[in-house]
């Protein structure tokens, strides 16, 4: 098979948490709006200054980023590794299938909320813009396979879902395991591979 | 580049410890045997009933599980996600190759050990005998990649190292933050990617 390229910034997502503003005002206080920390590479996103400590039954993570603007539901998102510092068994799921996953107890600086579902463990997934997707022959929910060439870790990731939306930047968004494991440095970037489009003939 | 193809089972390795006699008496008391647990897939190597606590300057990992038989040297294999728990930065290297490699201080439950040196990310490595070697024209420190079909999670691995020795047996290392990243579930199987043999005309 011979293959297309296209380079694109990898991110890695360690745990983090979407709130509801409800549930901002139950762990910070009533009224209480979170305060951006740093621009994340999706337009709109950004790092709170307040974290959050997950409490699961076999133990605890502390100082875990809240990702901004408040959501319609609560979304924790983390890697397998957490998943046994924390005690639980999150499914895979991309971001807002949360039917059937487990919850866990959030603590805030002024307060607990225990939520009945919302933990996942992210999906690999790739955003790009409309425009760019169009170029690359790609649509939304497609499956591509990705290699990143981290010092002495060389991988290939396939089952990456990708996502467009008109105002998408292109990242590719890999958790703490898959960036670990192919040894991912800040400024990375991975390589798409694609089937070459039909009728083209290297 | 057309390949062959050999199935490979995998065996994730949780952090884990191999410890000198004199260790091993320091940590447990003057004179005190390692009780084997469970064999391992190579031959001769087994889980300890003992653990120890590894202690770095960020936090601590417990119940970690010793491999015996005693060595000649102490070293620490962790992960990625772990090292951000301890507190350290350790290299990715091949078993036994300790130079340059940070240390950290490990209690049993009879006394404390600090070592200087030590710690390391364990390179991804796959396990043959010579004969094996012999049949997919592999011999020692070849690098290979293996694919591993997890479920959601499909991933190849590039820089596998091949370690071949008489009495070992096929199997396939990873640490927990690559089995996590490419979905593995007890019992699988990857598969070694190789070039076609020279001569080979498919």
């Amino acid at each position: 098979m011979d293959v297309a390229t296209a380079n694109i910034p990898v991110a890695i997502s360690a745990r983090h948490v979407h709130l509801t503003q409800q549930t901002v005002e139950q762990l910070f206080g009533a009224g209480h709006q979170l305060q951006q920390r740093l621009a994340l590479g999706q337009p709109g996103q950004y790092a709170a200054e307040e974290t959050v400590t997950l409490i699961g039954k076999a133990g605890q993570l502390q100082h875990v980023r809240i990702v901004g603007p408040p959501r319609s539901r609560n979304q924790v998102e983390i890697s397998r590794s957490d998943e046994f510092v924390l005690g639980l068994d999150a499914p895979l799921r991309e971001s807002g299938d949360l039917n059937g996953t487990p919850g866990l107890t959030i603590a805030g600086a002024n307060g607990l909320v225990t939520i009945d579902s919302g933990v996942v463990c992210a999906l690999r997934h790739v955003h790009m813009s409309t425009a760019d997707a169009q170029v690359l022959g790609l649509k939304d929910q497609d499956r591509v396979a990705v290699e990143v060439d981290g010092a002495g870790r060389r991988a290939v990731f396939e089952d990456v879902v990708v996502r467009v939306a008109p105002d998408f930047r292109m990242e590719l968004h890999l958790d703490t395991d898959e960036g670990n494991a192919a040894g991912v440095t800040p400024g990375m970037q991975a390589t798409l591979l694609m089937a070459a489009p039909s009728g083209e003939t290297p």
